[in-house]
């Protein structure tokens, strides 16, 4: 049997631990706020064979280890979920490694609804031990898991590029859906017709209709953003490389969150470039 | 019978020609560079039912205008496909109007090779009779014509928000691909992967595999992104609103015309980052 605990219950990672309940997986749960994993089994650090950290940030990740690294046994695995800088997994592997505790470099993708359905998107990197211990795990909670390769840091790497991708194309989709108010074009008519044209992108056709409708429920927030393009400003930074895509998303999303919309949507990045052109959103 | 006048023979001209021909709809075909038309009828400009103008831009299609409105019929469309703005075709409708020529505001998307198997996407806009008398033709050309009304300007001005989405996801596969190499991840896994995820968009799919294939044959080129972003920032600056992703992408493709690269293809804007991120491409 294999033994799983798991750090951090917010929206990813509650799913993420009820699907490995569901996989009929041994799987305790940790949260500083309290929040209880149904079905949990009562498993203490020393007996897992894998831990799942589904933390905010690189800060909490390191705090994370720093607490259970002591108390985990040779050839457990660590499988760290949140988005950090490939940098930052290279050194928390080979903090692991000094204690021959494995690390899966392992950011995941895909929303709180298909963590809770087993169904998300991993991209991970490792040693092939720490796949093969770890698998369990990642089958319940994914539906399609990209190796990356064995060397840690190349997960973390995949992910940058995919946020570049995702955090510009809302943005894109925010400012097109504005330009096209102020030229008639109201936004139900733009989500009839541009998800079925060469402009359509996977954030367009999903965050599309949050403007349209008014909802601004946070699926995934505006802060977010913030912090995943902050990474990603940093990792640029470092490689003495220019994003201006990522730039210009990147101020719109500061706006939002200057305007307090930080904790809404991220399709509310729309009200930013709405306010700039003095239109009215649905 | 509908008799057919198509002016511009180019890329875009030809195919939808050609599919006017294969539907058997007598075709006369013009273009200033003595492009020819295989299958051809022999047409006046007088007998036309409807004029297809395919040309590059706002200042062609008023030559065209010019040239053909004192022979056509009362009763005859002009059916207008070049990206212009809502304005322009506005201007151009009211000039056709005074003579009872209907006026189709009909800006085209699909590329070349969906133009010669008569698979475009019209976003037209005109008088209901203007689209009863074009019928023939659009069914020919198009395999989806998106009607946004009676008012010409309304196709113009999705067909605007279509380029401002594309335009810059373009830029944004390219900025993230080269991101991508500075980050040890090459563009062949980068086209496994994104496809498949949320950061995934028409263009990425469509474009990113020139790149990763080093393949700059013009399907459709740099240029023309000077062109249709310039369009844009025009109605843009009118209307006093930003487009902050638009400005930088547009940014990308001015850099690629100084380079020299305005005849390859618009994927060749990942030159630009590549040069200044000091990484080689494919």
């Amino acid at each position: 049997m294999t033994n799983i605990g798991i750090w951090g219950l917010g929206s990813m990672g509650l799913g993420m631990a009820q699907s490995l309940v569901k996989a009929g997986l041994p799987t305790v749960g940790h949260d500083p706020r309290g929040v209880v994993l149904d079905g949990a089994a009562d498993l203490e650090t020393g007996e897992l064979d894998i831990a799942v950290i589904v933390v905010l940030n690189a800060a909490q990740t390191e705090s994370v280890i720093d607490a259970i690294l002591p108390s985990l046994r040779a050839g457990a695995v660590v499988v760290a979920c949140a988005t950090v800088s490939p940098a930052f997994a290279r050194d928390m592997a080979s903090r692991c490694k000094a204690r021959e505790v494995l690390y899966l470099d392992a950011p995941i993708s895909g929303g709180a609804a298909r963590a809770a359905q087993g169904d998300l998107s991993i991209m991970a990197s490792g040693p092939n031990a720490a796949f093969d211990t770890a698998q369990p795990a990642l089958d319940a909670m994914a539906r399609t898991v990209f190796r990356m390769g064995e060397e840690v840091g190349a997960g973390s790497a995949m992910k940058a590029v995919h946020q570049v991708l995702a955090g510009t194309h809302i943005a894109t989709m925010a400012e097109a859906m504005v330009f096209g108010i102020t030229q008639g074009i109201d936004p139900a008519r733009f989500m009839e017709v541009l998800p079925q044209c060469g402009g359509t992108s996977w954030m367009l056709e999903n965050r599309g209709p949050h403007i349209r409708d008014g909802d601004y429920t946070p699926h995934s927030a505006v802060e977010i953003w913030i912090k995943d393009l902050g990474i990603i400003n940093e990792i640029a930074t470092d490689a003495a490389i220019d994003l201006p895509m990522v730039q210009a998303a990147l101020g719109g999303y500061r706006k939002a969150v200057e305007m307090g919309l930080g904790r809404e949507d991220d399709a509310a990045i729309a009200k930013v470039y709405a306010a700039q052109a003095g239109v009215k959103l649905p």
